[in-house]
């Protein structure tokens, strides 16, 4: 859980979460509480145990230290790994804290899941661990099988082409790549073959080599810090200033009203004006001579402040792709993975069909990205670097699905954030004087409310905090 | 030892790399052979072997596979990494080659080293492995002490603060924020406040919140392929066509005539020139509003065509930095870790001072980069991911400065780069017709020659393959 601008509250992320111990004195009025409470890995604390203040004096010493080698301003606890389990993270202080950020929603099954450890007492896995390859270039023999017995078993529908890369950001930089790549083969009339000028001109970083393509975001969008995807990213100044950027077009997200049920005609018209918005930025920049490649969006807004938008939103924004040529990406670096209770938060949209470029990292454990055929570029080394990824985090990722698919995880993930939902929205109802704008019904635990006014929502975390919920 | 543009060998990478294997005829007469090509493995293959032509008939089945599900066209090899063993690597049907492009040059002790694979019998290891943290947020409580026992080992005179990342690219694009971000604090008087005009307007990537700063780097230059590194990069046209980029300064790099001693005029001739129009450019660009905040060189233009430059020029161009205030960036992504025979290869330059940021990745296991205590940005959360890194790359790399220390591998690669230097000198010698522009003396492994043409080039590599030289 942690705090966003605006007066956010996220809350758990992780497939083990353990929604009761958030929703606190609620719990006992659940139906499914106690099943969704179980644990799911053989000794995992059954509650939080608080020994000093947090952060405790071990945490700030190691500060002191660490902040001697690098800058650590972003740092808020030291962590004992050996000792965390399951959802309970225990810090250097021996503080066991009910962990529902999940390092940033990056940990899929947990501290110290014995299935992972387990992978490890494999000498060949082992080995793939110690020689990491040039992915692109030396494979392992068994890189196609990885591939097929991981990645490619939970391929959104109609996705069937993929790439691994490091980390979120670079999938996503090298996915605006493959769209560039895409827009530019379609203006060649799918001509394969590069002009002397375009040879010539991309190596001094000119058009035609370098065409001056944008592609559109969203504001309130996070899409990584690297320069292409910060220039896509808008969710907080800190992120962005003192670095250049590129005049690109940003179109306006749905923001909603909540409850939703009570708002139906003025969120129709939200979207309405978004979309509007959007086709007409992409016009506008087509014809000033920055040609939109690229539409970038996530399935919902998690670090600019967990915006959701309706399916309808996103069918119609597939529309206004395939109207105008610009690709859409869907970024599920934070959504993917099974949080919202399906592998892919963009299933629950029913989109007609796959959107062209899909990436991932985080929970996947590798980056990467899933696209459609037209979009693999037509010759070799365009999108490439040294490691391709890391097959050792595939092997990781491999077990993990196993693990998901064996202990119906995905179902645990739904089941967990409806018990989460439905104790929030009675605590809503009986203090709307603390809680408004709870959203993430059916999405699993990908569930956030704002707290009334910025004071209240810190008052909230203290709180929490102080019961041991680490955010 | 691959093929680049132009007529280029290049030779070996590794630490532990066989010159004579290379050298092949010439070795009986270097004194320094037999002791250069006693094996540092136990069991490390004595000669290459190949059972099938290359690529064979199970990396051509393995590629069929592969190509179903992403762009191959940059494999050339599958490997069997069980079998790989030290400088020899196993390829998916049996052949046994020596292989000197050790994955790009990103191995640094070779396949499946003993003490490497020794790493993972410590269950302590196994949780670092399995446990990846937000290591900007939520570090171990060994982080700092990690960190004392292995970059810090290692860490340029002059630069003891660091940052680490996952890869080259995220490597120098964070390097390059760090640089914008003290540019920008130094022109508001080291203030640390920003203005409501520029919180307002970086969020929409305009100035003055997302200044038009820019970075001046070198025809033939490698820094990467995410949007700001590619945007520096300018070696070979298929990384960058149809990739949009930003109107910076691109300044000649030294191209010299060799041998060296034969041409002393006229190399300092050409570093005169190349550093006139180097500062000449980052004047222009500053008068254009676009103020170059850094310079970006590597040590050894490495994917461009191993390009060496002299003591002076780098001496002079750090001159270049402190008069216009664009800081210095060196990046050691492919020189550093030792293959120069020394740990970083600017410290072959005698600067009088510390660059002002040194980046690494490859060899190094973990990307990141050192700094000067004045380039840590004076917030938190401006230079941030998610992972920052992962600590399983620093547990592996202590292992691999301990051997590296251990073995005396430093001097390794200088005398078994001395040996194949020699022996290729000699060959130049013979074979006047064949090969030109030997390259590299006094910097260990890393020697490169042109062909005469291209075919003849060709002819020289394809002949080290029948012989199982892997490149």
């Amino acid at each position: 859980m942690r705090v966003l601008s605006r007066n956010l509250v996220h809350l758990a992320r992780s497939h083990v979460s353990r929604a009761a111990a958030v929703t606190g004195g609620v719990r006992g009025q659940q139906t499914a509480a106690k099943e969704a409470t179980a644990p799911l890995i053989a000794n995992e604390p059954t509650a939080p145990k608080l020994l000093t203040s947090v952060p405790g004096p071990a945490t700030k010493q190691h500060l002191k230290e660490l902040n001697a080698i690098q800058e650590s301003g972003a740092v808020s606890l030291f962590v004992d790994y050996e000792r965390s389990l399951g959802n309970y993270m225990v810090d250097a202080d021996g503080n066991t804290m009910l962990d529902v950020f999940t390092q940033i929603s990056s940990l899929p099954l947990g501290y110290n899941h014995p299935d992972l450890l387990n992978i490890l007492s494999d000498p060949s896995n082992v080995k793939v661990f110690i020689n990491r390859p040039a992915l692109g270039s030396f494979p392992s023999s068994t890189w196609p099988e990885d591939l097929r017995t991981s990645l490619l078993q939970v391929a959104p529908k109609g996705l069937q082409h993929l790439c691994t890369m490091a980390c979120g950001s670079c999938s996503n930089e090298n996915a605006y790549k493959a769209m560039y790549i895409r827009y530019r083969t379609k203006e060649r009339g799918d001509k394969t073959d590069f002009t002397q000028e375009e040879l010539d001109s991309c190596m001094i970083n000119q058009a035609p080599g370098c065409p001056s393509y944008s592609l559109l975001s969203f504001q309130g969008a996070f899409h990584g810090r690297t320069m292409g995807c910060l220039a896509t990213t808008h969710s907080k100044p800190i992120h962005k200033i003192d670095i250049p950027s590129l005049d690109w077009p940003i179109a306006p997200f749905p923001i909603y009203k909540y409850p939703l049920e009570e708002h139906v005609r003025e969120n129709k018209e939200e979207d309405r004006r978004c979309l509007e918005q959007t086709e007409d930025l992409i016009h506008k920049y087509n014809s000033m001579g920055k040609p939109v490649a690229g539409i970038v969006v996530e399935p919902i807004q998690s670090e600019g402040g967990d915006n959701h938008a309706s399916s309808e939103f996103f069918q119609e924004l597939q529309q206004i792709s395939k109207r105008t040529g610009a690709a859409l990406l869907i970024d599920e670096v934070q959504t993917g993975g099974g949080p919202t209770g399906k592998m892919w938060c963009h299933e629950h949209f029913d989109l007609p069909e796959a959107p062209d470029v899909v990436t991932f990292s985080k929970k996947m454990l590798t980056g990467g990205y899933y696209i459609k055929e037209e979009f693999r570029p037509p010759q070799g080394y365009r999108i490439y670097n040294t490691w391709m990824g890391d097959p050792s985090k595939v092997v990781m990722l491999r077990e993990v699905l196993r693990v998901i698919k064996r202990d119906n995880l995905l179902d645990n993930a739904r089941e967990t954030g409806d018990v989460l939902y439905k104790g929030i929205e009675t605590l809503e109802q009986k203090f709307p004087q603390h809680i408004d704008r709870l959203r993430g019904r059916g999405r699993g635990t990908f569930i956030a409310f704002d707290g009334i006014t910025p004071a209240k929502r810190d008052a909230i975390i203290g709180k929490l905090k102080l019961q041991g919920v680490h955010r």
